[in-house]
């Protein structure tokens, strides 16, 4: 069982702490290597020896964290994980396992927190753990420069769609403004975030348009890319995650539909809904699941199977919510 | 000589008015008209009599915005400009001349402002009208219901790109709390301004994205729409404006090139850059103009010659950058 902590006892618990570890989750996000970041840089400046430990490499695009990965050179006292939400979501790189065994500390914001650290903060009504973050910082007294600030503004930026999403809360926007006058540099950061897209990338969203249906009298887009157009545009396939948004933005639409081959050669389906029409009851039906409004599943078969499969499931829902009305 | 007034002032002022008429400037953008309806819905709220009057038909996209177009019913005693740089933004259609010959006063945040109000409320470095407009609407002791906070919202996400864009700061944000605490919808809001995109520009997207091309070692991305293109999409000419943001969105490219056929035959060509690299300098020698990162022309002459003399002005700009290295 793990003890909940408040924002100023877990800036005591770090007070009281040195040769401090960060840890972050696999295939990291700009959450977990903002907050991370902005941690160790906190710790840093007051004089404790810390370092930050991914199973994955930190993507380049975040570089501007300047972040400190462990090397080795010291012997960790204190765990702390930063928005990472269970053990598993550790990942198995990096020696991780065996230096995760024991986590002392959690800042998270996922309400599905396994309570795995002996001492967790835990806030689920908060957009990012970077607003968390934020607070033990201030917390701790330690007055946060324009580098902490960048890379704060990069957790809260990163998990609410520059603000946009429906985490947003008005506390949200109070921290962005603390992070704006301690010097964080939003317009370079959202150019980099939201505004830089790969030419691969650029490529393959040619190759979805190209792909894109309209069925059920316009109510389900659906866009599809194969092995082979992916593997011709080369781009990364993480690079392809938002692409599963772009058919439920067209209008009238209620279900957008992402259909991408996997290398196996069996297709994995992204559903994203409107409000009132669920996403995961689709995908349930499709042996997948997920959230209300976006859900997943894969399937095998050619695409011509698969492009059937779902769209008999697409209907009959969207058929269940008319008799609803 | 306009009298400059400050928040309470204005308040003051219209506070002491009656039948009120609110001017939106014509091609009404989410800030004109969320401020001009905020102000209305408050002034009504006062037991007032006013009204909104716009040269241009209010996009649908707004209709949430529930506001009150004039309908001649009043008569009149003093009139507001929301969002109006100069006289000539007014519009010609819709009896504006007749109705905005004496302008009473007028609340905007554009630096180039024209002083041709009685008085004018400007503050520049206010992201959006509407961040200027919540503080005269609190000034005037009006609670904001979470109608106006609808409209505000509007005029701050729209005229900072969801507080993506430079000209957002730590009040900006700061207000955006403000109004959320005050009901504002902001997931709802965001998916309509932001996330809803028509099939025809869906289709003229992709159009678009299969004439893209890149030029002067990738440094240079373009994309053209030919007129024809244009009328097989059957998008409106306006939802191709934020088309122009897209080659400078590719990673590695540093002027981003944009050309649109005109029902003339001509091309109007938009020049995006990166921090460093001036797009008005290209612009302005092909006769056109512009800010510093986005500026644009119109050229007469088929494709291939107006693409040749665009990229030809981009070479030199980026060759006299290298030169200044």
């Amino acid at each position: 069982m793990t003890e909940s902590l408040n924002v100023e006892q877990m800036a005591e618990r770090l007070l009281d702490a040195d040769n401090i570890l960060v840890l972050c989750h696999k295939n990291p996000d700009g959450d977990t290597v903002g907050s991370g970041a902005a941690l160790y840089h906190a710790l840093r400046a007051l004089d404790k020896t810390a370092a930050v430990l991914c199973s994955d490499p930190i993507p380049p695009t975040f570089g501007y964290t300047n972040i400190h990965l462990y090397d080795g050179s010291f012997q960790p006292e204190a765990v702390v994980a930063t928005d990472v939400a269970s053990l598993q979501l550790f990942g198995e790189k990096n020696n991780v396992p065996e230096l995760a065994r024991h986590v002392d500390f959690c800042i998270d914001h996922h309400s599905g927190n396994g309570g795995y650290a002996d001492f967790t903060l835990l806030d689920a009504t908060a957009a990012a753990t970077a607003e968390l973050v934020t607070r033990v910082i201030e917390a701790m007294h330690v007055s946060i420069t324009p580098l902490m600030a960048d890379c704060l503004y990069t957790g809260l930026a990163t998990d609410t769609g520059c603000f946009k999403f429906s985490n947003t809360t008005a506390y949200t926007h109070l921290v962005a403004a603390r992070l704006i006058e301690a010097g964080a540099r939003i317009a370079e950061l959202n150019t980099i975030l939201f505004d830089t897209v790969p030419r691969e990338r650029m490529l393959a969203e040619r190759m979805a348009l190209d792909n894109l249906e309209y069925h059920l009298n316009g109510q389900c887009a659906l866009i599809y890319l194969t092995r082979d157009e992916i593997a011709e545009s080369r781009v990364e396939p993480s690079d392809l995650e938002d692409l599963t948004g772009m058919p439920i933005r067209i209008a009238g639409v209620k279900v957008g539909v992402t259909l991408r081959q996997q290398p196996s050669g069996s297709y994995r389906i992204s559903i994203r809904t409107v409000a009132g029409v669920d996403a995961c009851a689709i995908a349930r039906r499709l042996g997948g699941g997920g959230h209300n409004r976006a859900a997943g599943c894969e399937l095998e078969g050619n695409l011509e199977n698969t492009k059937s499969a779902v769209l008999a499931e697409v209907e009959s829902e969207l058929e269940r919510l008319r008799g609803e009305n």
